[in-house]
């Protein structure tokens, strides 16, 4: 299908557009909408596609790309003045891509838009399973639950039967990590920031215990509560103080996977960390990692996750946001940590 | 040979007992020296054999057994009032163990003292290649060779022409780490605390450079200097300012081999290292490890070490300490960072 000769169809195209770098929280100020347009016509010659936005995944990996890493290895920023970008699931309308081809669904990195030109289409994977929601490709069957399988069954290397503790449970990996490391036969149990998320974490995503991080003075005894045994498995999105406590807590061999340190992103001078002996004494491996390093196991992923997701051994809550117009407010309510489940954007349903 | 019912033979038995355990450095007056006697004869029935101590190790790990450590996991402690313990070599004098026998040379975990009862003689690994000289096997082909052969080998998972830093490099494992990675063809920058020891490190040991720490204001400046590209793999032996530093300095997918922090472990309140977000930010692997882990590749690590050795590709200094009168000071001076070489005690040359 490489490039065509008809006229090209010019569209709508309303965008979010960052304006500019952000320091911190975003504030809704930060974005605006604006209405531009579009060729739906694909140049030829390139292999590049044009998709129809659907879904968008509201998250931090958004808003980090809002600030200005542009010296900092391994990150990407957004140009202020344009729109937006981040994973999102979208319907292929035009392309110049021979495994692509008009109508397929996709997933992948897009931008917060109606339109957008991908011209590195091979980074964009292909959705065969379509009798699950759609949207699930912005989450728990896209870069969170990848996230998730990647953390906990790749680097965590865990055993049946070990006790594994997630922070920050409630965020869209933590969840599918403990729904995982259930599955699995772990003990597993979780902190969060609310007691809303703490019951849903115990009662609706079968968590074993969990509690909420902000009621504890001392989290090296709230740690020490939830698991007299000590910690076999860290999976760490939080960093600074929880670090240090669980550090404390750590069994002999155990492993700490690092997908985040949310707590230390907005801070000039990072906490800093006083028991890391500890990774001597219990031998302990704590490794960083990023999804994209596994993505060549997607589909090993699917195999896991597609049976449980049917069969409802893995819940999943969306928080939907409908349009555009409101994704620069569900961004700043997802930063101050009230969203309960993965925040999506609709941009339309086909 | 198991039990004989011969006379028992009592010996003088000359032994290096803790006094109290020590906090902090050790001093000359937390050790003494007693003359007791000890019967040659292995109670019939057991596996136990008794060994003539030959050559005696002067490192860390005896004096951090000289701490009490009773209530930490993974950490042994001697008894006040009872002779030191420390890895050695020796002559058996008497076996109830199947596969030792009379005159068997042995390497292994032993007492400061003349003779030894050793009750779980299957820790005492029999000594091969005796063309080598025998108090070696106190290091480069005992516990500090097959340290570095292990952290660097199995724990930092080396490619040819990565950065590798090593931190108290002139130590007994840092100095055989830096010459098994310059043999593995890696460039190998060390620290060390003293103009001598750099001096020793670049012209003796082959480190492609190395730097006096207590000379450089800014250790972070230092590093970038060092390794203008960045360190692939850092085997760590010293924890706080250094590793913080390092942090600052790996590239993507670095790995860190945490050997020790010698400088966290007479402080009461450890340093805090702030840096751990490189630890997300560029993928790296931290992992502590012990020797003991290792043991059963310990032939692996002779056929690298022993070729090495005899080829004269591998250089190694001792530092000879006559009898066990001179252990106590010699422990001293080893601890304050003064002795060059690995400090071997000598209690009997056969």
């Amino acid at each position: 299908m490489a490039g065509n000769n008809s006229e090209a169809v010019m569209m709508r195209n309303k965008q979010v557009i960052l304006k500019n770098y952000i320091n911190g929280s975003p504030k809704e100020s930060d974005l605006y909408v604006k209405t531009d347009s579009i060729s739906l016509k694909v140049e030829q010659g390139t292999s590049a596609v044009i998709i129809k936005n659907l879904y968008l995944s509201c998250d931090l990996y958004s808003m980090s790309r809002m600030k200005d890493h542009n010296d900092r290895e391994g990150y990407s920023s957004d140009l202020p003045g344009s729109a937006v970008k981040g994973f999102g699931v979208g319907k292929v309308v035009e392309s110049g891509h021979a495994e692509l081809k008009k109508e397929d669904l996709v997933w992948g990195l897009t931008g917060w838009e109606e339109y957008s030109l991908i011209t590195n289409p091979e980074s964009l994977i292909k959705i065969l399973h379509t009798d699950l929601p759609l949207s699930y490709y912005t989450g728990i069957l896209g870069i969170s639950g990848m996230t998730a399988w990647a953390g906990f069954y790749q680097v965590c290397s865990p055993k049946k039967g070990e006790y594994v503790f997630i922070s920050s449970a409630f965020g869209a990996v933590g969840q599918v990590v403990g729904q995982f490391a259930k599955l699995f036969g772990c003990y597993v149990v979780g902190s969060a920031g609310s007691d809303e998320k703490v019951e849903l974490l115990k009662n609706k995503f079968g968590f074993d215990d969990a509690f909420n991080y902000k009621e504890e003075q001392d989290l090296n005894a709230a740690l020490k509560r939830y698991f007299p045994q000590g910690i076999d498995i860290y999976f760490e999105n939080v960093g600074g103080k929880m670090l240090d406590a669980v550090l404390l807590n750590m069994r002999l061999r155990g492993r700490i996977a690092v997908c985040g340190m949310v707590s230390q992103y907005n801070l000039d001078h990072p906490d800093g960390v006083h028991n890391l002996m500890n990774i001597l004494d219990k031998r302990i491996r704590m490794e960083g990692f990023v999804v994209i390093d596994y993505m060549s196991q997607y589909s090993e992923f699917l195999d896991v996750a597609v049976p449980s997701i049917r069969e409802g051994k893995i819940d999943y809550v969306e928080d939907i946001v409908e349009g555009l117009e409101n994704a620069a407010a569900a961004l700043v309510e997802l930063s101050s940590g009230k969203s309960v489940g993965k925040v999506v954007i609709v941009v339309a349903r086909d």
